[in-house]
């Protein structure tokens, strides 16, 4: 599927088949597909964990305002980040590059993030976001639909999920097939009210 | 170009062709694509600003130690957020849904934001991370390169561009055509790294 299809085509999805099921195969292509997506300094500190088990779904969805996408939804990839991940091993991001280089950036790395928490965080959630665009559209191309989701109770899910230490939740995206077609896109801004020129507009 | 394919070939591109130029068509393309990214509670709280001016160009450069892609790059996408998009007229997010619908999500959404600063930001950096990923394949999609960056000074780059008090921004994509080809990707994390089943590992 053409990329611009797959962007115009996808919507968030509500009503998913619960019999549905994923093949192996494109779940191993969604998921290939998220962790091409790009992270500062390389260190691709996102993680995903694939949730399946019934249990657990249904823990998820008691965790937020039980939304039926959590149980109904074939699968469930809570797309988490590690704060640290720029101080864990780093020489690792940039093991095929040349010594010195490799030196110089896992010295600028360590600068960049050093004491500087609210800067790891907003990396997560923007590493987060990409690799979930990626993860959907990926989805989209294969047929599947999707849900990106942010609307649960962060700490129970990390407990559920046994988030480790200095881990945050991104987001949630279901993935699976839809029992019945959304609504037409409504309600959208537009281009002018969020594209600009140069600068913010002195009324804005 | 296929989903997969633009996903595969996407790079961070450093040496931009300084002459080259984005057809206005395209352009405008990518930037619709950008904006069909999806948005909690559908508030497309994202912002898009062009700068092609040379002069902000040349400031954004030094307050980006210098990185050649912030004046060589065809244009510049600095992508930024509304923090408080959750309160200015949120019932146009839904206007074309039914009056009884649209009272209960506005309600939800006010009730979710309200008093949680940590959400708003969070919410702004996922939603800068999604249209940032569908500005980049679209590109991709259309022949050109890009560049996520975040090396840059925050402060100083809001002055340049007029960030309006209550907005944050949260990366720059830079965008033309490569001068060069980038390295082979190298580094790669293992997706036993990064992808689990249904929780973290205990020794993670």
């Amino acid at each position: 599927m053409n990329v611009f299809e797959a962007i115009e085509k996808r919507r968030a999805v509500k009503l998913f088949d619960p019999e549905a099921k994923i093949r192996p195969e494109d779940e191993r292509r969604m998921l290939d597909a998220a962790r091409l997506a790009p992270t500062a300094f390389n260190m691709q500190n996102w993680r995903f964990v694939k949730v399946r088990d019934p249990e657990i779904r249904a823990g998820i969805r008691a965790a937020a305002w039980d939304q039926a996408q959590m149980t109904e939804a074939s699968l469930l990839v809570v797309i988490c980040a590690d704060l640290k991940a720029w101080k864990r091993q780093p020489e690792r991001y940039w093991a095929h590059a040349p010594a010195a280089f490799r030196e110089l950036i896992v010295r600028s790395m360590q600068d960049f993030y050093r004491g500087r928490p609210d800067m790891e965080r907003d990396e997560a959630m923007r590493s987060c976001g990409l690799a979930a665009m990626n993860l959907m559209l990926a989805a989209q191309a294969l047929g599947y639909d999707t849900c990106p989701m942010d609307g649960f109770d962060f700490e129970r899910v990390g407990e559920l999920i046994a988030l480790p230490e200095d881990h945050v939740i991104g987001l949630i995206v279901a993935i699976g097939r839809q029992r019945e077609p959304v609504w037409p896109r409504g309600g959208r801004l537009s281009a002018d009210e969020v594209v600009f020129e140069d600068r913010f507009p002195a009324d804005d």
